[in-house]
């Protein structure tokens, strides 16, 4: 879980990070938590977990027993996990490891978690945790009930904005992970038109992608959505289905792969030979609209600025935005965090954050298009992190 | 999303289900909803909201937006979704789709949801949701409280026996769908001695299972965790590391594959050479347990006794079990589900349960071994839906 051993690979980052990453986050957050009052926070989700100890499994695609990560307003994080964990965790900087012997219905970590909250904060403490935009709590709610019986005098209240001021502004190490798998999604990208070809269905397409993006280089496609269709698709979210590709189909792939658990999220766009002209003009208005966002992407900027100048390329070129309800989002541990380009997300931009930018437009009933790219802030401006679309739609075959 | 054209492939199930499919599942949940008086079950997870509706996509790996299901005590369930999502649930069986534009995080749907509830259960219902062990609400908290907020006559209880009770007895198309990934799978650990050597890094033989098990059919492999090392391993969810498999080792993959959103879960070991005389006796220690179990399981045997029949053999062996907590848990949607092979679990089997069976055992200090096979439940007991792992452990090279 730590630096593993240099990759023989030149250009591969290390995998893991070093303690004094997970210190800096640490001091960060306490600094957060300082300004907001909060003595101890409680994480139950996977990359909050995760971003303060590093403790990577795909072992979260179980539900059965939940998982809590007690931070105090000085000193290192406490695990409270089930034992089937502690090996694992025992591997990461952390030191103070409770377990109890899960799945126990009964008492499924409650009574543990309790103490250790009592013990970090007192009857009378306040206690944080995420319950706004974009977060969950990962236990059963009965039991989040029972912990908070248990602890009549402390306050539990709400620490978003403490987890996404910390989790928005990626270090070089994170931007790194992130980096390279955008890089290797890339390479696996333009080996696409060898791959593909009229009358696949849109399953094979999946499966063939999906194996190139592996042999290329990512750990895991968490996400991979997409579409086919005569001038444009009618929606971006769906899985493949088994119709084959036809001359004319414009053909779109939308992928979330990760490396070492930080994640890409960008689309490309093909043509099935000539595709009707708008979807030709769409797709160059598209690469217009992520233009002008990346001429205006600096610090200070915000969210809502990125999408008033992709919708202003859109809706002078005479389409409707599309149905998406924004138009890019914060990218890393998960395929989206915060911020959201949305018409009024005040969120300024930050160096150092990672970004998607993806504009999209409908073409008549039902169908559109949407394009997607993915950067980090740094002082000067935008860096593009995928390898840049052109801006005529390529075509396969 | 309804069920599409056959596979040329024979052998291989159609994808997605009738609309009697879901008709069926709703008129069982209606006559569990009267049993416990519930007038409207309120749903936001993927699996539960997949359940009654079809709605398959790996769009939940976004955590911005939340989905809502509403299911009346009477009729159609209602969706209350975001907009990003209408044209996909519009092609399930579903007719009732509210959506509105996300994100929003002022109103992130509470009040289209508020409204939605109110509609059906009056200003005095019950309204049921998961609250219970394996449960999640998928939604922010602050928004699950403004929601409570808005209904003060609504009572909001814990309606987990519902969706448990439901999901535990799979239908002869779900069962169809597993049997697939699990043969498929199957096939894949077949090959599996033809792809690794000693000195492969347990990346490189994580990556190239992915590829050939997309390679001979399944969609997606959510889950893939292993270990290798002399002795047993340490633990049984880690992620790959770089250490070169060496002679001696004992190799372990568990995989959960998917296919049409249906899981497979479970593992194979082999031997690098020769392994130590406890490795060799230890997997056959396993494989007596898992025969135990199989010529236990009948319906109306329990989970309990699944537990105790697979931990006797290994006791009487002279062993340990292993730290995992359980030996064996319900499969389906997910990875695992309910009910949990523990040793107090009083779950009765029932003729359509998808189970798996997963003894482990530990082998001096902090090493050990897992073995685990997929069956369901039939009225003459168990058939094996994972080809059988042989008493004695196959060697590589």
């Amino acid at each position: 879980m730590r630096t593993s051993a240099a990759s023989a690979e030149p250009g591969v980052p290390r995998r893991g990070f070093s303690d004094a990453e997970f210190e800096t986050r640490l001091a960060r957050c306490h600094e957060l938590m300082a300004a907001s009052e909060i003595d101890a926070l409680l994480l139950t989700t996977e990359p909050e977990i995760r971003y303060f100890t590093g403790f990577l499994t795909r072992f979260w695609e179980s539900p059965t027993r939940p998982w809590f990560l007690v931070v105090p307003a000085t000193g290192k994080p406490v695990a409270v996990i089930p034992e089937i964990g502690r090996p694992l965790m025992a591997k990461t900087w952390i030191d103070d490891i409770h377990t109890w012997p899960s799945p126990r219905p009964s008492d499924e970590g409650v009574s543990l978690l309790s103490e250790t909250v009592l013990g970090v904060v007192g009857r009378a403490g306040r206690v944080g945790l995420p319950m706004g935009p974009e977060t969950t709590l990962r236990m059963a709610l009965g039991d989040y009930n029972r912990l908070r019986r248990s602890l009549p005098g402390v306050h539990f209240d709400d620490a978003t904005s403490v987890i996404k001021n910390l989790r928005m502004v990626k270090s070089e190490a994170e931007i790194d992970k992130i980096a390279h798998v955008c890089r290797t999604a890339s390479y696996a990208f333009s080996r696409l038109p060898e791959m593909v070809a009229e009358g696949d269905p849109l399953t094979e397409v999946f499966r063939a992608f999906r194996m190139e993006l592996l042999r290329v280089g990512v750990d895991d496609i968490p996400y991979l959505a997409g579409a086919a269709g005569p001038g444009g698709y009618d929606n971006v979210i769906s899985p493949p289905d088994e119709r084959p590709l036809a001359r004319g189909d414009v053909l779109m792939l939308d992928v979330g792969a990760v490396w070492d658990g930080y994640f890409c999220d960008f689309d490309r766009n093909f043509a099935l030979g000539r595709v009707a002209p708008d979807v030709e003009r769409g797709h160059r208005t598209l690469f217009r609209a992520v233009e002008a966002a990346l001429s205006l992407t600096r610090p200070g900027a915000t969210s809502a600025d990125l999408f008033h100048a992709m919708a202003t390329v859109i809706e002078d070129a005479g389409y409707a935005a599309g149905n998406l309800g924004r138009m890019g989002h914060g990218l890393g541990m998960q395929l989206t965090e915060w911020p959201s380009h949305t018409p009024d997300d005040p969120t300024p931009l930050v160096s150092g954050m990672v970004l998607t930018l993806e504009p999209s437009l409908t073409i008549g009933a039902g169908r559109g298009l949407v394009h997607e790219e993915n950067i980090v802030i740094r002082d000067d401006g935008a860096h593009l992190l995928s390898r840049r679309a052109p801006a005529d739609i390529p075509q396969l075959g």
